[in-house]
């Protein structure tokens, strides 16, 4: 059991962060260490604020180790901030390739149309996009500025087990619900972005990470100040008041998973937590794993009971026995379980447990 | 003395929050009202945070006696993204007039210069940016999409005590480093924005309350999904998942606001709290008070020693002294107290004990 009652809370984001780094943080609340002050009303420009924000950005270089060619940004906005700034800056030659796996590439890819010409260079649509095609011989033009692709459809529940071969393009990754969930080349990108509400800390902020030389001086003068990469990188994210407490948060979490490993060791504990959930859903009579055995996302893992209104009666059965969050997106229906890095494997063993009970009791 | 042994912390933002609240905070961090979960790690699509973010808004409206021809908006991206956004969503006939009184109405106005033309219509440039300019009979052209003011500059330390006449354009306001520190008529504006790190919560999120007849559908193509006010306006703030921990944080002060007699007595607070300052600053023969006496601000008050060498020995004896963030900033020099809403009383008596003591010492 756990320490205050909490909630095994499978949501696919905002969604769970670790019970000791939330202790931490509540401790720090009244006086951060010894500065009589909260991190929320400390002065961005102070000193105490400047060790924080370093030592986060620090932390996640050793994480993921970043090569020294690439600036970590902390910019406000999320994905939809995203969509827009990738092309706003990327785009030189007007024209991009996109793979198109679910709700989030589409999403991308509407919003790129506005600067651009957008290739689709591959899709999954055809099958309810429940895998990720073939990107091993994509057709990409010589000009494209870069390939982008979502790494991880939380919605869809799919994942690249392999990155596409962009024929010398700039790849360019939105990893938001996989991010720090294994070990990751940076050097095979030129920019990898990521919503922190997912896999890391509180909603409000996405982390760049991008190679030095796609930062440009040149962009249309219609890009507002707050949406050039550029700005962010030669101001250390402190142009503006970032979101200081994001930044302290995910700072925490960067020092957790140093301690317990590194993203080595959290992979493989979230092989293990997605293995008992997966096993569980291939042998089931009830329950169906709605993707490809071999694209399977080991963050967002959707399924289907026999019928729409069976998978309402098991949501609502669940919420009641404690596991929060499983109703799949309204987009797709059925139920989805995100099981990220901070859902304890007791959790998704819990689920099964529940799951198993359940189907034994209405099939 | 406080209870926690916490700073009189003088920050122009992000600045002090009720003690209170930051208790209220950090007791529901790990299990917030049964949820078993901390807001941190809450689906922005689930009643309990739906029920935060509603209340959050009900609060702002009852405090601020919003009509409900406005629509309040939860944005991120600080005033960087509302200088942008204000042009691009107001500016239809592509003009706009400008009061200058500072840097944050500099940086508005280079911003908005990328979306059309900007008349600069007053400026206090002449002398430092240490007054408000009379404003009574500006020459706004019958075409201008709206007129511009910074209404209290956090640098300067000047504020607006009578509104400009507009002579029927459309008001803007920024009004980031006063909001909520007085009664305001919300009716007066067309739009007001607030960054809410100042006066409110923790940094991250800006506040926008805009008149329905404001939003438009036809911007230009190149006005990113996110930039739209619309985009905002029809979701409740819910198009993409928000700062949902700036939501809530602010809501427990709108709460504590309610609370504590509203926006009246709260201003009555910082009138008191104000004068105490600006009249041992006016019977000082050491400190100078940096503006004029008509345009002073209530929550940031500049004032020099008899020279940049001294100005610095006091910041660091201040700092000593428990007193934090007292130097003016870098554009200006000097010495800055930011007594938002949530300074208390003592802390400004505790300072201005503090200066008094230091100029018997020196002079």
């Amino acid at each position: 059991m756990m320490k205050y009652s909490r909630s095994y809370n499978f949501s696919a984001g905002p969604a769970m962060m670790p019970e000791e780094v939330l202790e931490e943080i509540a401790a720090e609340m009244m006086n951060y260490h010894g500065s009589g002050m909260s991190v929320m009303e400390m002065s961005h420009r102070s000193q105490v604020f400047q060790e924080i924000r370093d030592q986060a950005e620090a932390d996640l270089r050793k994480l993921m180790e970043i090569p020294d060619n690439y600036k970590v940004l902390f910019v406000q906005g999320g994905g939809t901030v995203q969509f827009a700034m990738v092309p706003m800056n990327l785009m030189k030659n007007g024209l991009a390739c996109y793979v198109e796996t679910g709700a989030w590439s589409k999403k991308a890819i509407a919003e790129a149309k506005k600067y651009g010409d957008v290739q689709i260079v591959a899709s999954s649509a055809d099958r309810n996009f429940s895998y990720i095609p073939d990107c091993s011989n994509l057709n990409i033009p010589e000009n494209a500025d870069y390939v982008y692709i979502c790494e991880n459809e939380t919605i869809n529940g799919t994942t690249y087990h392999q990155l596409p071969n962009t024929k010398g393009a700039v790849l360019v990754s939105d990893q938001s619900s996989m991010f720090l969930s294994r070990p990751c080349r940076v050097a095979d990108y030129g920019l990898i972005w990521a919503g922190v509400q997912k896999n890391v800390g509180p909603a409000g902020m996405a982390i760049v990470i991008i190679r030095e030389d796609l930062l440009r001086d040149d962009l249309p003068q219609f890009v507002p100040t707050y949406l050039h990469y550029k700005t962010h990188a030669d101001s250390d994210s402190l142009y503006n008041t970032p979101n200081c407490w994001a930044i302290y948060c995910c700072g925490k979490v960067f020092k957790y998973l140093l301690k317990n490993g590194g993203l080595a060791a959290q992979a493989q504990r979230n092989a293990e937590k997605a293995a008992i959930l997966y096993d569980y859903l291939d042998k089931s009579e009830f329950f169906t794993g709605a993707v490809e055995k071999g694209d399977r996302s080991l963050m967002n893992v959707p399924f289907v009971s026999p019928s729409p209104e069976q998978d309402a009666q098991v949501v609502a059965a669940a919420k009641a026995a404690g596991f929060d969050n499983l109703k799949g997106h309204k987009s797709v229906g059925g139920l989805r379980a995100s099981i990220y890095n901070a859902m304890p494997r007791e959790g998704v063993e819990a689920l099964v447990d529940f799951l198993r009970k359940y189907e034994a009791a209405n099939k």
